[in-house]
């Protein structure tokens, strides 16, 4: 081939390479120009094309690398075989059918709640701007794997006053969120474990380590959370628990419970307990359980641990605590992985705990979730006759057990109807369970004292 | 038990009710109240310590929601049974040896650095400070699990522009960096699957899917990438390729075995291809090369990206473009994992790219690499004839390839002695490489121009 007549133009905003470079091409791929063909020298195309050379030589440069054609020394550039073309990719796409909005509800119950109106946007604002401005560069290299050092330091004093928990820095691993510890806490454990789960339990983290590839198998709870006894029956070696307030149950696992759980442990070599501490900074009466890592003394309690629920759920900060025996494991298995948190966000956050703005912000949302508790305690009594009150005086979300002729899902398809949202324990099973009687679940953190009581009032004649 | 002798101290910060909680406590663990003893009433000992009885009856309430009293009806408090009290753990820990520090060179030709004189500070301050002013509440409630819709927007069209990756939003899921990414991806996939790497490759990616559990195998490479017919026969059903810029080789996968890796995922259900397009951005001759993904008919390429080496590490920020057939998986196994970027992040990248920032940036970057690599490129001459060297006009390294008589750890060791940090190519191998030419790594991104030229003046007289 000795000429391509091209059709530039010079006023287009694409360069003119690309121009050439794009019609070369095109007709490569549509077989225009068929394999072996010899291109026009640099040369003569740029005397035909009236370009400068090194207009065509940029354009052959393109066509060479990503391998449309190749070149053979002292004979010029040859178009290359290539078996099969497949066609670019249409651009027009199928429309995606847009998952299906959730129904928005008049009183939404939900035990997930979080109040934001409480939270501290001027604090965040100030710390966010302060830290942008004091740092530079260092702000943006690469993080410490583990989490920044300081924020781990400020972490562990605060857990070991506030929590009882007993951590040097170099046991905390920081993450994005109690979704992603479990992930990275897989990495760490390898995958030959079977998971004991309290039943009913906090289903997204049950979730997970069932998608991560983990044998689950639920265990038993009677008045005092997990039963040990049908924990070692389950064959399973790791046992994942909320002693300071079940989730959902809401029950505290006594002192007793809490030594036959780690003598459980104690018992045999590998076995570990992963005490999730999800929401302990909410207790209205007397002061927080302690964590039930302060009472291990052979390094068997892997402790979770989040600002999702005590800062706000946009806020993709959680943290676990390595018993010393899994840090080693933790360098060789886990410590390669990239931070998942930005230092911006550690610092703001560090700063957040050391400036006494977290406690602060701690008793501020402890008031306000103890009143919406009082209030919908009081709401509740013309209830009493027909409903069982527990799980109270704790966590931001009650419970309501009834009597053996209701149905849990009569109650909520009722409730439904008045345009309240309530929901039901089954939900947070594992196992099905038969005959058991109807619970439902009712979370206040996010809802005003008014709508609590319209909406008490509203079930209360409706349930009836 | 009618009486207990307790010294309250009432100027002390701690609460009398919590005086009186410790002190029993303590007793009862230590044994001297032992099991089944029965606590003075709420009245009595109110009396006997002269405190209001409402602060005995919280002490009391305190040890029973721990479960070191229990309570008889009409009878009182008794303490509870508890097989065997551990100690807590004691406060001091034995002090954690640190981890060694990483030496710090005066010259250190990283192929992993970023320069991060050129980040846009300002811009991102301005940003960081709009969106928190902007919004409220909404910024800090849970996210969508895959990314704000915006924001998938937003790189879905970049992505088509700059990269010919065509994709809608609905295909794309936002990760707080590449390996949580992988992590992610690897529950959508489960793990029955053999996962090909390109040998060398990018070890980071390789050590985080090992690691995770999948069976992996490395496959040869020649000079324009993985070998397809290695790849058949390794049994592998899915192919981890860097196309666009192989790491570290820098070999650009030309059209003809793009086509032949297409059509090997195209041969066999479950077949897929992870498309790491980890530096497209750094390409200092021509245009960028296009995407694998954009010849991609059949929906067999996973497309990944990130934003930690185009804006800064720790901006923790990647994401993956899945093929529709696997969008429908993500819902099933990926979606109920919450986000792990916070929103305020993602409106900072989302404006940074609408608002043409990042277009600028790269273009800054770009330059000030391509200098760089310019003047790397020049200092080296004087070496040509003791090595060959490869991987220029892109990326932010380049490779030099030396006789048979040298050998790798003897030029790094050389090196080191005068200071400088140079990387050997067998750190990216998988497989031991036997008879391999001595390669050496050079990254200049992070290096000034007048350290290239010492450094490489130095290693030109050492190598000798």
């Amino acid at each position: 081939m000795n000429e391509l007549t091209i059709n530039l133009n010079s006023r287009s905003k694409k360069p003119l390479y690309e121009q050439i470079y794009d019609y070369i091409k095109s007709d490569i791929q549509t077989g225009r120009i068929p394999y072996g063909e010899k291109l026009p020298s640099t040369r003569a195309l740029s005397r035909h094309l009236e370009v400068s050379r090194s207009t065509v030589e940029l354009a052959y440069e393109q066509l060479l690398s990503e391998g449309y054609i190749e070149s053979a020394p002292y004979r010029g550039f040859f178009v290359a075989q290539i078996d099969e073309l497949y066609q670019l990719k249409k651009e027009e796409q199928t429309a995606v059918k847009k998952v299906e909005k959730k129904r928005k509800f008049k009183y939404d119950f939900t035990p997930n709640g979080v109040d934001l109106n409480s939270f501290p946007y001027n604090v965040w604002r100030k710390l966010s701007k302060d830290i942008l401005i004091d740092d530079k560069t260092e702000l943006f290299r690469t993080g410490d794997p583990q989490g920044e050092y300081g924020f781990r330091c400020a972490l562990s004093n605060y857990l070991y006053q506030a929590r009882g928990v007993n951590c040097s820095p170099d046991q905390i691993v920081i993450g994005a969120g109690s979704d992603y510890i479990l992930m990275l806490l897989s990495m760490i454990l390898g995958r030959k474990h079977m998971i004991a789960f309290e039943d009913p339990t906090y289903k997204q983290a049950y979730r997970v380590i069932h998608t991560i590839g983990y044998e689950t198998v639920p265990v038993m709870m009677d008045q005092y959370g997990m039963m040990v006894s049908e924990l070692e029956k389950s064959g399973a070696d790791i046992a994942y628990v909320t002693p300071s307030h079940q989730y959902p149950t809401g029950i505290v696992m006594p002192i007793k419970r809490r030594m036959e759980l780690l003598k459980w442990a104690y018992a045999k070599e590998g076995r570990y307990i992963i005490e999730d501490d999800y929401d302990s900074e909410f207790r209205y009466k007397g002061k927080p359980i302690p964590a039930l890592q302060g009472y291990d003394a052979q390094d068997k309690v892997i402790y979770l641990g989040t600002f999702s629920k005590s800062i706000a759920p946009a806020i993709r900060l959680s943290y676990m605590v390595l018993p010393e025996t899994l840090v080693e494991q933790y360098r060789i298995r886990g410590s390669f992985v990239n931070s998942t948190v930005s230092k911006v966000d550690q610092l703001i956050v560090q700063r957040f705990i050391e400036e006494g703005y977290y406690e602060r912000h701690l008793n501020k949302s402890r008031a306000l979730y103890k009143n919406r508790h009082d209030v919908l305690m009081e709401a509740l009594k013309p209830l009493e006759d027909i409903c069982e009150i527990s799980g109270e005086h704790a966590g931001v979300h009650i419970l309501l057990t009834f009597e053996n002729s209701w149905k849990e899902q009569e109650l909520i398809e009722k409730a439904e109807k008045e345009d309240i949202r309530v929901y039901g324990l089954s939900d947070y099973r594992i196992r099905e369970a038969d005959n058991e009687k109807a619970t439902i679940l009712l979370g206040y953190a996010n809802m005003k004292e008014e709508k609590i009581k319209e909406a008490v009032e509203i079930l209360n004649r409706l349930w009836r």
